[in-house]
């Protein structure tokens, strides 16, 4: 039996080792051990233990690991004491092979403590581009792992070129996909019942009713390289909107250097139309966000979402802007620069066409399975990697 | 006034810092902060705060985490511990840059705390390949770093290949060059005084007058990832110098691996034939082992000096085996496999050549002054960084 | 010169520590250091580096060591965090004495971390009788500390029971009282201005004008040794108040356990008589409540301000119960068991007598002055402290 | 069933809990959780890990937490990095109580991460008096601990003394005498087989039979407090010992400050007397060191030894100087100031008068099954401790 340690360092993280974790449970030849650290422990940003249990997941581990503070300095200490915590608990635990998920900078502390104990790291989420100190760590972590997980084709061939030995580097799509395909049926059918969404999820601006009207779904977040353009921004996508008059459930932008450039967008133009179309909501859980998607006519702005699970969900998406130009983009997907006349253009060309046929850009849902196969098969990882040029 | 954090983390990576950490001292836009950690503060390892203070170099913070004991485990615990403190001291000393060199272990924590807190990080001796985990961690901290000065041009390459942005790469030569430049002439003309020296470093066998006799020097590690054979390959060597009966010093292996069979090796030859032309030494410092390498006929065995300081002092080199096979290597250097006759045949083209030419593959001996000039010059270095395909 | 470090652990902390700073900050043969750390740097517990920055007071160095989350592993994993942190600052800043002020988890860290380091520890507040994880910790100090200040007679003799030098004990009062008499003229005079302080510090019930009513003031927090009474002991004081009808403030109680037997009395109480004479606030910066308790005609309940800040001013206290049984108290303070009738005629009692004269039991509001005149004239500390018996 | 979790930190420690584990581990009511940390897992010092492994005892945890160095600093960072561990350990054991032994830093964080965390503390060994910091640990610990166990009356009634609850105070005798009382029959008839003895245990000096000839065992560390005069000290020792020419074995003194002066006075008097009748050894273990002290005829000195085991195995014991004056001690003991005469009377009497009666001042060497029947009998701990005045 070889024994799979998965380590979950928040919410978000949960999203994408939940599958993998289910599939080592049932798999005959591993053992799975587990590791919650950080922020899935706190209930103030969703504690993961709970979820866990309700998905009848063990939690062999706890590291309470998460300096407080919004500076900078909390999180080189959260990943040094991360990784304080989690030699002793690889010491006890002594697993196989510690599984780690993405980039943010709680990862950093179980692969590193990993390597350096002598455990093989399998990483999930490699290979792919964005910003923010994310995009040093994720490749950091490529280069300390010792079996990659991509989430897609262009992911794979980055991990490539970065020296990794091509024969451990395996496209099982994205696991966060697994979730979306488990929901999928269910989403699309299901009544979402409007008065109680808004009871339930708050927000401001109008009440429509989402099982009978069209409606559109407007994501969009600052780009932080563009700090101090973000406001025309969010006002082209607005303009074009107000021409449209459609039902339109609209996202506060995420916290990125830049939101109060959005907000203010959103703001003032609420202030001067009163726009009766629209809604708007600060946060939705991952579900009442994914049910949105399976119904919007059309998903708008520069979420991630719109690439990597509207692709797989079909949803029709008019990308905005140069948020996402790094990713790798399924048929559903339509972009538009950041101009109202031709965001307004796309969105329409969006609507006459209706949904798409669901693509496996980012995998078939089954990631966690196959990943959890390939570390059951896999005949052993050599500790000592070596570049390949 | 940039304020440059030079961190020392061991006596191995001061003969690496010390000339950079003189030159951002002496230059007239920067201001130097320097931190010493973990093995570097320990009597037992050889105190590198001494020696600072013998340069007059200022210790501006040191952090104490070495967790003790031989297990990987205390690995990862010093880690953790060092970017715990490293975060402290960088929120104390606000650097403007943190110069990191190498790839062990603990060049993780300051590296790692540092980019977590938004302050680029300078690297220095990476895009090299070798063994052990430092192969891991050498990557991985190119993938972290802002700015990066490789040693030698092929070390360039491949960090240009990992998908680094060129105009931030800087072949300036290996500062470890820096010292052996500033000691060159006094090396090759000094006298041993060979009866002082044998007084001095102990060591067992003969005792030959070094300043007299032509003699040979012999360096030969175990290949970890050829444990089994590594008898075999020293007593190759050790039989062509039987054949030769020259005058010969001899150091121990290191702690690699497979040491315990170069060690039985030797023990048992010298028992056998009782060799009147071998002097063994189990370590010398760094400073008298140069000048046994400007002195000797020839350098034989698998050591990464006879590649790089051996290039620059021009010392012929016979280099045997796979040890150091992904280095750069220069014309000093004739490479045999672990074969008697080759060996032997080897040895004597070195000796019927005699000194070769400086040669500038790791650079001029300057790279401190360059680095430091270069960190005073450079624009401004942008945190966020983006991978290049 | 001495080096004095004073140590800032929270917001409460910083009403104790502020006078001995500024008191070492202005004595010639000192010289201030200062740490603030945990949550003495967060926002959220209100950022304590601000205040110093008003007050003119340098910060040297932080220790962000607050572990997130409510569990109590959570003031394990803080207090080992501090440790490491501070071991590193002392290091950095080579106080001559350390100084800590009371009895929370976070005063561990420096007080330990300083003895281990042969640096002699002052601690105020120390011999005092209390409950929760506080008392053993507060006593676990003065075993540490080599000299101390507690903050009356009583507290002094305990220090000297538990066999500590009498000749190092000294009481020169409360430093939390020398905020008191900085503002107390002020606080007696100054208009509270009704409407602006129900703006600023919300609350819910009745607003009526403060400088023009005679009002009552009321702090009762459960008593956690009398879990499942806390109800009962609440109403017996909201019905006493019921006879009264006299304008009252009344502010939420602390989270101790049993927190909510109090609000659900309070609540259904307010449901039941609808009090027109209550206003309720969940929580007042102290100034605010200083102001407060200069201007009421009694204060009610079980708080510690009665006992300590009132006996200063010389507000009347109906002190009810169990909770302040161990403190030392004045003559303004007038005790009532849980039985309405009684609480009810002891304000009345208060009532006819109005204002006391402040009382010195807590010190004359210099004690931050006379411990920095200690510090500077102590001959030496003995590093080895030895019991007395 | 109560799972108690004991703490070893040392090989010192490991002969004072071994008992209580192997009792704890017997007792049909009681679970064993154990800890090794710090110098307990590190070969250098003595591995306690191979010891409770053929003692048959588990190791359930490990916290790799010594910070390696000398300076007081490494005792600080290993005493928070041990919390830090512990922490994360007790989360995961989750005992029902803790039990730490004594007074070195390594036992603080332990007892004070438990007391944090809720968990009641037993500590063994509290209530003494010596030198160092240990004295301020040991009776800090003692305010922390919720159940005491001393190890004689003398400690019993200190502790009382400290406010703690007498109900929770119980002298059962220092579990280090279970070693000696297990032992003991062995080591008085057991043949020590000198020529074994001395190649096993090196040493300096003559080689006399041990099992023939009636010898003199001396122990003399230098006393901190006296530094300066130590070197006098050891020397009223050795002219005492000179006229009487008995076959002696000694041990060099111990690491604490004073060392050299000792060592000094030893090595001019071998120097000038050259004494046939002398044995030096660096360094005995435990049970070696036993045997001697169950065969010599006086055990000379100022050793801890002398009075423990000492009255419990009956040696006859010269106790020289002030070094022990605050220990409790038994009727084998004759005490002698420094001087040579007085030293030699002392000597002379305690020849005349043999081997004593063993005392039961430390206890009748069944500390530990004591201990294990009082954790598994105590009704509850009240983790809510109060001052007793």
């Amino acid at each position: 039996m070889r024994r799979i340690l998965v380590f979950t360092g928040s919410r978000a993280n949960y999203s994408s080792t939940r599958s993998i974790m289910l599939a080592v449970k049932e798999h005959p030849l591993l053992e799975l051990a587990t590791v919650v650290s950080g922020a899935a422990i706190l209930d103030r940003y969703g504690n993961v233990e709970k979820l866990m249990e309700q998905d009848e997941l063990p939690v062999n581990a706890r590291s309470h690991s998460l300096v407080e503070g919004a500076e900078p300095i909390n999180m080189a200490k959260s990943a040094g004491l991360g990784m304080i915590d989690l030699a002793t608990i690889f010491d006890n635990l002594r697993p196989n092979i510690v599984v780690v998920v993405g980039d943010r900078f709680d990862v950093l502390a179980p692969a590193i403590a990993a390597a350096l104990m002598n455990i093989p790291v399998a990483h999930t989420m490699g290979g792919e581009v964005s910003g923010t100190i994310d995009e040093s760590i994720r490749h950091a972590i490529t280069k300390i792992a010792h079996i990659h997980f991509p989430a897609n084709e262009d992911a794979r061939n980055r991990i490539v070129r970065l020296g990794e030995d091509p024969s451990l580097v395996f496209n099982f799509g994205c696991p966060r996909m697994d979730l979306v395909r488990e929901k999928l049926d269910v989403l699309k059918t299901v009544r979402i019942n409007y008065s109680e969404f808004y009871d339930k999820y708050k927000g401001v601006g109008s009440e429509f009713d989402l099982d009978v009207n069209d409606f559109l779904l407007v994501s969009q977040h600052p780009v932080t390289t563009e700090y101090g353009s973000n406001r025309q921004a969010i006002e082209e996508t607005l303009y074009a909107l107000l021409e449209l008059q459609m039902p339109t459930i609209m996202l506060w932008p995420n916290a990125d250097a830049g939101t109060d450039e959005v907000s203010k967008g959103i703001r003032s133009f609420r202030e001067k139309y009163n726009p009766s179309w629209l809604r708007l909501f600060t946060n939705l859980p991952f579900e009442a966000y994914l049910t949105l998607m399976a119904k919007t006519k059309c998903l708008i702005g520069n979420s991630s979402s719109g690439v990597r699970e509207g692709s797989f969900i079909g949803t029709p998406v008019v990308d905005i802007g140069s948020r996402q130009s790094s990713r790798m983009k399924g048929k559903n997907l339509m972009e538009a620069p950041s101009d109202r006349k031709m965001i307004l253009d796309a969105i329409s060309k969006q609507l006459a066409h209706g949904s798409y046929e669901p693509a496996s850009l980012y995998g078939e849902g089954d990631a966690g399975k196959r990943i959890a196969s390939k570390l059951a098969k896999i005949q052993s990882l050599n500790i000592q990697k070596k570049i390949s040029y």
